[in-house]
């Protein structure tokens, strides 16, 4: 018999992988709600014709597809068949796929549902996509994505907003981060004061690698495109301004873009997301970094992204505004704004920084020991009362070895583990022990539920 | 262009939707973790070998079977795609399908993880699964398992425990409900003392079917199965044993069973699940009902079902002990019992007796209004505040017209708003109004805060 596998690309998640996730999610979850943003769920499967020509054809080829039932090749064309032609085919024989991110979904949900909605619309979404990337480290054909979006309102008090959010998960996680913030328009101004309006995607996408590749080599892609010197002149002295202050970013992006009408629209929004920033005294928000461009083509205003300031794991938050998500399943001028966690990255910084806590893995907190079946029932009273309290807790469900129990109590990583034995149950005092330290303590069981509870907080 | 949709049998889940689902799993999970279960996850996606021929003939048409990328017709015969026979070509462009049930996947995970796993070992799993089924009331092609099993230990302990963990998770619903065992030795017994053994799955199967067709027809059914006279009468006497005390169930299948050996062991095992039970003081923890059969082919010991008393519902919740789930995938004697509970049915169960706390759908619990940016700005600090005091709370991003504020406040069913305008600001009182009385107060912000916290308790 084979030995069972999964898929290349998936994982299974044990459970204190699980705990750790858990303890990610529920953390962002508790943010999310906090700020008033609303759970949604959408079918993992979406019509194909929902999913494609929204990623791209790289995208679309990394669609996940599923085989119609029943008889599917029945309503292909023979022709295309005969010649394996597997592009026409698909079409043929598959009019499902699974999500490939969180946003397409949320589009068409906020289209298919409009007349239900009250906007604006906080809603966050956290779920797994599917692509058919090819698998690396860090990259994985299932993950969950975990995003918060408010569409249906044009006012930076979003942006802010969802700046706030950020600085109060990662606070929480006990993660130091820096959030570095940009804008499209400003991005288009750049273009335009250069020269080179029409090119403006191609420097946005060039801009994008800057993390990856270097300002030298973006510069060198940009001129192989045809770019003018004074154009990568202009450019180079943007990349190149970095750790600069908020301040002083505005003040050079006001001077530099005086003669584009689009870009000054860009600096007024940073301005104004600043000017709330240090209304409520939080001057260190965001630093703005104009060597920020994100490869998604739908953001049309500020775009953010988040890194950790203690290792070195690319960004582990990011979004931005997008005036015309919705436009593709025609519903017209709805803006909105958004951001999405990494939580895979997310995970390997706290694991790297040592920053889970211990209680995101030990979840039961003490195991009775079992000694045979009248200690065994005695020992279910005891169970009873500790779950009444609160306290996780398991009885051995066999009178196996000691020292196979109390493995199964390290090796599940449970804090104490209580002896009900003969003379323990007639004198009505219960030995505890300490797995850590080794302590043991004779005590009631009110007493045992004290030393617990004591040792939780 | 076409209105945007989703997959048939297939849902999208609205804020309200998703607040309900997820008290309801919370509460299973609380319960879960309060029993010491630990939670895992597997991949929506299994390698089609794991999955094919685990669920009949019938599972295997019902599996939605994933394309495999690039070229996907390459690899397939000629000969049977210019025959379009498709039951030969899925296999050759398929080679992952999408996961049927909890079940199978904890079987693949435990034997693919045997080495890193302390058993017994107690898992617990809340995953979407999908058939290709024909979609109707009540039945989907995506939806939600929820399933707790022990694996690795055969002490009864852990079914009298599952039972517990039943009791508990619906009295914290709220849901009153009648748990009914059987144990499938006690139902190869009475096949054998009807002198028909080699048709125990048979009359299993048959009756299965009795809440549906009732037991005129289970009979009929196996009387044309050929089973003869005294056959059919030893089971009508049994599958007509209905609200009989649990003691009196036991006597009598002592007696019946007196000359099987496996069938007087299946009630030795019930014995000792109500020892467990009248221990604790709970003889009404569960009742035998003999016309429990469960369909799924697995099970070897104890079966459970549980139905809500004051709903026809059909049942919540159900499972069994099997003694060699893992043997299909090479591990073997590896004994394991489970629960999972229907987690669709219950929504519908707390639906209709209008059982959802209030609090499962109010999650935003103020709503300050924007009357402007100077009055924004001073929102925004007490935004701050209230929600450091941990109340989850909004400001109204943008300075709509007064009426469109409440209006969304009344959508969104927010119990408070707070009134931040120019004199309240000048005040440091600001009104404070319960949206459902009416009534409004003048307060300052910790007065808020204490009001808010004071409803929500």
């Amino acid at each position: 018999m084979q030995k069972p596998s999964i898929p290349k690309g998936t994982r299974d998640f044990n459970p204190v992988e699980m705990a750790r996730r858990s303890y990610i999610f529920e953390t962002i979850k508790s943010v999310f709600q906090l700020y008033g943003y609303q759970q949604i769920e959408t079918p993992a499967m979406e019509q194909l014709n929902t999913l494609l020509g929204k990623y791209g054809d790289e995208g679309d080829k990394l669609l996940f597809k599923i085989v119609n039932s029943g008889d599917f090749l029945g309503k292909a064309h023979l022709d295309d068949l005969k010649n394996q032609d597997s592009a026409k085919v698909i079409s043929q024989i598959s009019e499902k796929g699974l999500r490939y991110d969180l946003t397409v979904p949320f589009a068409r949900f906020v289209v298919q549902h409009q007349n239900e909605i009250s906007f604006p619309f906080k809603r966050y979404q956290i779920q797994p996509v599917w692509r058919a990337d090819r698998p690396q480290k860090g990259r994985y054909r299932e993950f969950y994505q975990c995003d918060a979006d408010v569409i249906g309102s044009k006012s930076l008090l979003n942006e802010y907003e969802l700046l706030c959010m950020i600085e109060d998960v990662f606070q929480r996680l006990g993660i130091k981060i820096t959030s570095r913030i940009n804008n499209r328009k400003v991005l288009f101004g750049i273009a335009e004061v250069a020269g080179i309006p029409d090119q403006f995607m191609d420097i946005t996408i060039a801009i994008d690698k800057l993390d990856k590749i270097g300002p030298e080599a973006v510069l060198e892609e940009l001129k192989n495109q045809g770019l003018p010197q004074n154009a990568l002149d202009v450019i180079r002295k943007v990349i190149e301004r970095t750790g600069v202050a908020v301040a002083e970013q505005l003040e050079f992006l006001n001077n530099l873009l005086t003669n584009s009408e689009t870009g000054l629209l860009g600096v007024s929004e940073l301005q104004e997301v600043y000017n709330y920033a240090l209304s409520q005294n939080k001057p260190n928000l965001f630093e703005i970094d104009l060597s920020l461009a994100r490869g998604l083509n739908y953001y049309t205003g500020c775009i953010i992204e988040v890194s950790a300031n203690d290792v070195k794991m690319g960004s582990i938050c990011g979004g931005g505004r997008y005036d015309d998500l919705t436009g593709i399943f025609g519903l017209k001028d709805v803006s909105g704004v958004g951001i999405s966690f990494g939580a895979d990255r997310i995970y390997d910084v706290l694991n790297e920084l040592k920053l889970f806590p211990e209680s995101a893995e030990q979840q039961t907190k003490a195991l009775i020991l079992n000694f045979g079946e009248q200690e065994a029932i005695h020992g279910l009273e005891m169970l009873t009362k500790l779950r009444q309290a609160g306290v996780a807790a398991e009885l051995f469900p066999d009178p196996a070895k000691l020292k196979k129990q109390m493995n199964y109590a390290n090796k599940r990583n449970i804090p104490f583990v209580i002896f009900v034995g003969a003379s323990e149950i007639e004198a009505k005092l219960y030995q505890l022990k300490n797995m850590t330290s080794g302590e043991q303590q004779n005590l009631d069981i009110s007493g045992i539920i004290e030393a617990i509870k004591k040792y939780e907080r």
